[in-house]
């Protein structure tokens, strides 16, 4: 009967990945024999799992050794990565290993090498020297490279459970509406704060709800207060903080109160349109034209923003990226070294977004709408906190949790 | 010929009372003349119009008048109310009067009695003296208590309308979930039944959560059938529908049931890719290697399609057009010559879709969260009738109510 | 005074237009005498008006115009319609004329042309012949083309208000998540200041998310100040505020934070049987077992309550009602002299109390799921104004305001 | 350094047990030493555990145990569980346990006994002769009672977790409205099918959204059929139904489509009117004023039902229970032997009737709203499946399903 030794470290029990070990063993056709178990004695303590794995023919064997590498399981004696040529420009080979957003190394040539830039649903690529590995989208393959297919040889890390006192656990109850709020609010200044001392960065993703329901001046002031180091957002936001600016309204309803006027409809447009004439919101500050809000502060501050293109933008402002492609990578580009992620009224650039992140990064997604974090968190972005509020809300507690020196 | 004057006082063309009035008579069968109309010169002046009423008959006339005591609108000799006695304690008599929320009086013996305790579902109850008149819910009446039926010589005064800027506007409720769905889906099948008939297009706007919840071979057969003519969506439909056609999973959930497999989250990346090594979604079906699903049914059936980019796609296929304005030309130069728009479970799309169209388009639009309806209302597209359902409860219905000829 | 004839022909009362007619010439500071009134005498058939419309000074007049234009109203002599040329290509003029997706007509050398291109927020671009005009989007434009600014010269038409028999009505939106919030916040407490200064009441119907939340010491100061003159609520609301009170938690959560307890579930039934042993919430207080939270503000100030049961409740408290009908009764006494009604986080109690109140009290929902207006609003209560928020943020809001002298 | 052995057994790797309990000595303040971990070689084997617990004083080590006894876990030796007299009629001690909804036994006399009606949130009663353990309501205890106080002497048994062949297993990601419905719909009537053919009664919970959806008839043919044992509604289901047996509208709506008539707001009063009139809905079945509708199923297929009041009724028909306490109890007889709960398009009847089932009974819970579901699972109902989905479209997938015989 094929066997084979495999090893477990970390908090085997505590995650528990122990059992779903022995569940994957199970469900994929194999059984097990518990060789040496050691458990720590207290919760820090590492535990130590030594499993031989056993199926009725080789192949059944390697089927649950594979899914077991998926675990982080490794056998004893690593089995190497395997990996084909990208047989065209944006083409990657069949079969081959989608990445996941936690750490990663690939076993080539007897060691294990760190995959650099950690991201969910790519594709890892070798250098030809095979002393280095890192991920790359599928657009972006070039003919010939090496790309790892199949699961032998590529282990994931994951994460130690986080502890209460940080508060980023519960997921499943985050996003009740029926839990106290102002617990939750304050690990998140808190949170913010610690990511800030320790020289990370924080990434806003906001949506245009930010603007409707009158918060543009908490999230301005949020950014000239120098607590945001990135925004991601669309034309919308970007286009609706410029009409309050311009004309007080935000889609033509005044943002501080009072009725509609008669043409408010087209106050976001001839926004657009005038940041179109002078070339870039740069430009509209530069001329004076563009004197305060969001991305006032923005230009103000060099606080860098991506605006990405959405098929129902309007216009578009000239910053805003509209080729889908383009906009994804400069997104990548800005994503590095943040250490916290607030999404906040938008599910398209939050989602996008939970895509390009490490697992490691602070997440937290405020909405109104449950939906949107669940959406979130069953596209895998398991770590993100999740806050139905409405957008003003969150947006002023955050301020003035911040705010307190 | 049965006739009777009426008389409406009041903000009747600010209200507008009027038109609700007109429309009574005639929907209960009736016709009217203007006899006289004495329009306010300004908004707070009051409005008078006597109107004569005739009917064919005279129980049609006594219905009409009755639906227009509803509104508040008397005939100039009033008619008495009617009333019997409460049949036993707790129980009221056959068709008694069920109040509004509204003032309220009832004509007894020649004059109006104000109605006191206004509250809406109760019963008017009338001391035996013929002086006082008051509500009374069902189980307090007591056995033999006069209780006013049926709705003649009873009145109710309409609020003035409120001001903007008061903001208390009244509201209508668009999108319920607690609406018979049956009369709404059959009108939506002759709707579609008559546009095709006509020689218009439908379009179909469709989200993943089609494939996702397994009704991929419904709308699969909706196109090959000739029921849609254009489909408007984005990467995440096609490359699932191709995950499902490839591998039987979307998002990895195998869609006939069954367990998730170990690398179910890679299939739509590796569905992409092969569509991506064969160059279009058409050259994977000359290839002989996409045999069936939604893309496979445009393809066979020639039906255009438009998939937009959006920055949360992975891959994506090489028939999505990833410069957003691109793709918002090629989605305008589709819409003409479409007569009915059906949307389901996509926002993004929906609301870019719903931008571009006219509006005399039948626009439907089918989500189990109603608030993507109200977003697409508020957007503009006033036209759309919402369904609060799921996709493939939706769309089933859809295909059974076409299919049967 | 500057005076100007316009005509309406079509469906202007059953639209209804003519009341938006005079509400619009009113709004921008005109005014108006009926010259004449053509009313159909069926509803198939059209009518006519001819308005002289004046104002103060021509700025106003104009402005009234334009305004009047949007809807369709054109003078009897009508105004050319105002071009200017594109500055630069996808650059439009300053405030250039944005679409509707109305069929839409331009009055250019002395007669109207058809605009082709039927879309929303699109311009207006005319060629140098002046024999067509048709929509262009924004970034299409080239330089030099001419676009149609300002309003004058520009009419759509309304399409016929659709029947019930096809379903397809045009819909208001009444519960958006996406308004400015401030200004309708503000109106609330203008509101809540004006009824209190005339003697009016004002009800609070709460549900536990506002204890869940951690709103309780909110509405205890709310209470406190004299700002609520009466609470409706259930068994939990008073369960968990107790609890909150006794033991620090609300359904065994910590309000202020921390780790839930071991036995934090078994809190508000422990919290539930120390009322009873007490004999009654006043019991308790009296005892010096009760000292703070919501319903000892409520005892302490003599603000009357009505805790209504229902199947769903533990204990319950001895206060609870257990009795539908005599909590009916309860609450349809004390609705008396109500003057507006607060309903935050409660579906339940909110239409149930919407059931007992006069149409003239202004009645405000909160509740961070939209369904509940929606309900509240399909019931009948349709002068409720909804508000998407949670429960803490509102309250908050509410305190701040009414706070401030 | 006080000190006691504890011992798990069971699922203990599976499900996870072993890291709850470890969490929690350490939480609450202790140590411990893993003496002796006995792991089953396959899924199905159970596993055995020794650990010697410690903490720094007795209190310490006390609490410590007394929350290991909440996860099921007991000293070797166990220690005798406390009671007290209840002081008064409906008054329990001070800190009495309070039930959760698993299998639960009380230590007393040296043996373990098995305490009868599982249902959460009550308390365990004890006969003088310590021989039988019950649960009781607060309401319900008598004065002199012996109630079982603090955590000592009681243990819980976690059901063994479900295998995917069940499916009742995912419950997060059950919630999603993302899911392919159509495997989660057969395993529903699979395990309908499997209840009944074990001598298993079905539960039907329903809201009044089934009769506005239009699926009364549905529902209707599925009593009647046989598949349902036992209905819980409120006043609301019962009088549309009878509103649709009587005038064919629910809410005035007319359930076959059509547009409503002028006094339709009034036929569900009419309906209540009509059975208090007869007594009774069985009276009215008998008089044959009512002949058909889901009430009618009950009567006549002798279903047994319990209509549980709520302070939002109308009327109420004659057979509802206004007493909330006593409906409780009607509800809590009928839930013997209840092997499967579906509810359909309620929350208030759905937690109530959540609350009083045993944690074995599969319990199915479909609305259109998932914050539904989350708010029944937050409750404590864990073993609910969630389905994001219309109620019409649920009743007719599965009186589809389970009528494919």
């Amino acid at each position: 009967m094929p066997a084979q030794h495999v090893k477990l470290e970390g908090h085997i029990i505590d995650q528990p990945i122990l059992s779903r070990v022995l569940d994957t063993v199970e469900r994929f056709g194999g059984c097990y024999e518990i060789v040496e178990l050691d458990i720590g004695t207290t919760r820090k303590a590492e535990s130590r799992a030594l499993l031989c794995v056993k199926a009725d023919d080789e192949a059944t064997l390697q089927s649950v050794l594979q899914n077991l590498a998926l675990l982080g399981v490794e056998p004893v004696m690593p089995i190497p990565a395997k990996w084909e040529d990208a047989p065209a420009d944006g083409v990657l080979p069949d079969r081959f290993y989608a990445t996941t957003n936690l750490p990663t190394e690939v076993f080539v040539e007897g060691r294990w090498l760190s995959v650099t830039g950690q991201e969910m649903d790519l594709a890892i690529v070798l250098d030809e020297s095979m002393q280095r590995a890192w991920t790359v989208p599928m657009a972006d393959v070039r003919a010939g490279q090496r790309v790892v297919v199949a699961t032998e040889g590529v282990r994931v890390s994951y994460p130690p459970r986080q502890q209460d006192s940080t508060g980023f656990r519960f997921m499943e109850s985050a996003v009740s509406a029926e839990k106290p709020k102002r617990p939750l609010l304050q690990r998140i200044v808190a949170t913010a704060r610690r990511i800030k001392a320790e020289g990370g960065k924080v990434l806003l993703v906001g949506g245009p709800a930010i603007i409707h329901t009158g918060a543009g001046p908490v999230l301005e002031k949020l950014i000239r207060d120098g607590w945001i180091d990135v925004l991601f957002a669309g034309n919308a936001l970007a286009a609706h903080d410029i009409e309050a600016a311009l004309y007080g309204t935000s889609l033509g309803v005044p943002v501080e109160g009072g009725p509609p006027g008669g043409e408010g409809h087209a106050h976001h447009l001839w926004a657009i349109n005038r940041i179109r004439r002078a070339g870039s919101i740069a430009g509209a500050v530069e001329l004076g034209s563009l004197t305060k809000g969001v991305m006032h502060a923005c230009i103000s501050r060099s606080v860098p923003f991506v605006l990405a293109g959405s098929i129902r933008d309007d216009g578009p402002l000239p910053d805003v990226i509209t080729d889908t492609l383009t906009a994804q990578r400069a997104m990548r580009s800005h994503v590095q070294g943040v250490g916290m992620a607030i999404m906040v009224g938008t599910t398209l650039h939050a989602i996008a977004t939970g895509n390009l992140l490490p697992a490691g990064v602070v997440t937290v997604c405020v909405d109104v709408n449950p939906a949107v974090v669940t959406k979130l968190q069953d596209r895998g972005s398991r770590q993100s906190l999740g806050i139905v509020m409405d957008a003003a809300s969150f947006l002023e507690y955050l301020a003035d949790g911040l705010g307190q020196r």
